[in-house]
């Protein structure tokens, strides 16, 4: 299938933005309801009925061979991260509506109903929330965020109401889970294994388990010409053991991985010796034994560098999700449809570090997801993303396969 | 003498502030005035004749014996830092002026003239400058920093005008090194040894010499989740090594200190992996010797970290300042004061870690420092900075037998 014409969708998607200068697009700005008009326009062409749920999802449906076939669910993101890349949830969305078109051009139907779901909130990075439009798919929206405002003050009950949603409609919103035959996610990877090791698409095995802490490291702080070496407790030599220790500690756990993202000296001066360093971790693995084994070494680890070095320590958790193993069916049937649309080649099957709606699906059906290889090192999140036409070209026609052996 | 009296000057003086809230004295400030005019009445009361020179120095002499002696020069800083400490500077100031008044109450002459110096500005805290008076008094005076401008873009050429000084008039202000007899210096030590060791004084054998510098680190940002801990090249994993190493580098070289105080992670997220790292190295050591060596190794051992994880390291020297040895005619004779104001008391001698006037006026002259002990763990630069009153009175009685033996 024609990859270009689908990155080209992504490209022109990207200039409904709301900034002038790079790609940022969240939950219900003008941009981003000009996006979810665009999106509605080629659903139609594709042949679809389209409807927009109370959350402001996008979604398309068409029907199956039989009129009492369950249906399957795929879609992604159509917000953005600030300053973000244009495949990023995009790719996932118009991947699936370049394969039902292919199957109404040639008039055909098949084992399952399929619903395109454009997620109209993922990334949450407007009111500072996480999954609004998944969550509202399976009943699990928390009404109590509908009072959370963004920068500007406006609460998202009210950018609701302004879209022209109603928000007391979104509990009626949910999906049937009696009805469905599974959720399937295609998303660029957004790392650089595919990349390093010659893969065009990979099959997701697991969304990764995640937990986040605030660190706070407590020294003594004092004047760095007068205190003696020996008689120093320096926050931030020992928060910097810390993170050393946390790069350290995933050694032998495969595929945990442990970040510090944010560290703060507070009231740092260059004369000064730090008297309290405040720092984030975190820490995820492909499924939640994993996770728990890289957590405790880690915490373990940092406590006892604040016992060895005489600093108090506090910490609290952030964050924290438990992983969603993606459907053995699913699994090998898209490993299948890879073999047969690139043959000779086999499946790389990776768990995914990062987030998805699928995790959130998961908890009513079963998931799959499809990772299309990202170019430019493995960089997203960033303007920097890029993805190869001929990788997007073969994710839609593996995602087709899958559709047609139904 | 009574040191309850010195220490209640102190906290007089300290209500002369810029802020309501806390003890903030910064250059040429309505507060700043105020202290001067305070210290200049305390040292016409002690029997001294007053001046105040072109950069707001407040000098009060007292002749000599004979005509022809030389001058001894005594003094501190009465500027502070932002939320100071309140015997930082001003005790170098109050102790002389109560030595001279209780020569004047007993009618006596010594074998120098004194000028009390109270200095306008060292912390350089309101126009980020360092040692302007001190400089004025050694002819070392800058004119470019006459252009510097505060917070509120107030030039320190303005801001002397203001104060009816004529910035002209500073290269004259200088003092006559052919009729100095020596400085000393008596300031809080800033740091715990005389705490921790049980000396209520100390005897100073040099100023440390110390070098600064900024150090930027540029690895590869990525996300949290997807970037395997083998594909990273993480700046804050490798900033952290370095700020353990700057520590480690100085075990074997006595009375060398490195501190980082500042670390700056760029756009620092929890959930990326940091890309930009910034932080400050400072240096510093008993004498220049000491502190290249101290220097070269944190150096290397840097370069060694970021070649080891291939990120990239930038450095520039921000700071540096040589070390000023005290004279050791003064230091002996310190030494005896002490053992004869306080019997069986042998003299501490240590260096200093932290710059002072005495620094800048050692290219002219002999210099000695005499420090007191720092109550409260040895904090300084800090509200919580404190003085025993005993300590503050032996230290006069030490100051004034040290004068009589001229």
């Amino acid at each position: 299938m024609d990859g270009s014409a689908i990155l080209d969708r992504c490209a022109a998607l990207a200039r409904h933005s709301d900034s002038p200068d790079h790609y940022t697009r969240t939950f219900l700005t003008p941009a981003h309801r000009a996006a979810a008009a665009q999106i509605a326009d080629w659903m139609r062409a594709a042949g679809m009925e389209v409807r927009t749920d109370a959350i402001g999802n996008v979604i398309g449906r068409y029907e199956g061979a039989r009129p009492d076939a369950k249906t399957l669910v795929m879609g992604s993101h159509f917000d953005s991260v600030r300053n973000g890349g244009k495949y990023d949830g995009v790719l996932g969305i118009l991947v699936p509506i370049a394969c039902v078109a292919e199957l109404h051009r040639r008039g055909e139907r098949v084992g399952v109903a399929i619903e395109v779901v454009a997620f109209s909130d993922e990334e949450g990075a407007r009111f500072h929330t996480s999954f609004l439009s998944s969550r509202t798919l399976i009943g699990r929206f928390e009404e109590a965020v509908l009072a959370r405002h963004d920068e500007e003050g406006v609460t998202l009950d009210e950018a609701l109401r302004g879209a022209g949603l109603d928000p007391t409609r979104i509990p009626g919103a949910a999906l049937d889970p009696s009805k469905l035959a599974a959720y399937l996610e295609v998303h660029i990877e957004q790392g650089p294994v595919l990349l390093d090791e010659g893969f065009a698409l990979g099959v997701v095995t697991s969304i990764a388990s995640g937990t986040r802490f605030s660190v706070r490291v407590k020294g003594e702080a004092g004047h760095a010409g007068t205190v003696p070496m020996k008689r120093r407790r320096d926050a931030l030599v020992a928060a910097a053991e810390m993170v050393v220790a946390v790069e350290r500690e995933m050694a032998g756990i495969e595929g945990a991985v442990g970040t510090v993202g944010v560290l703060h000296v507070k009231d740092g001066t260059g004369n000064v010796i730090p008297g309290v360093v405040e720092f984030s971790v975190d820490v995820r693995a492909p499924d939640d034994a994993r996770r728990a084994a890289a957590e405790e070494r880690v915490l373990a680890k940092l406590d006892a560098i604040a016992r060895a070095r005489s600093v108090a320590i506090e910490r609290s958790r952030t964050h924290d999700v438990r992983s969603a193993a993606c459907a053995q069916w699913i699994q090998d049937r898209l490993a299948a449809s890879i073999e047969r649309c690139a043959p000779g080649k086999s499946a790389r099957r990776l768990p995914s570090g990062a987030g998805h709606d699928a995790m959130i699906l998961a908890q009513v059906t079963d998931v799959g997801m499809l990772f299309v290889r990202c170019g430019a090192g493995g960089v997203s999140h960033n303007p920097a993303e890029t993805v190869d036409a001929r990788d997007a070209g073969l994710g839609a026609e593996v995602v087709l396969d899958f559709l047609r052996k139904f």
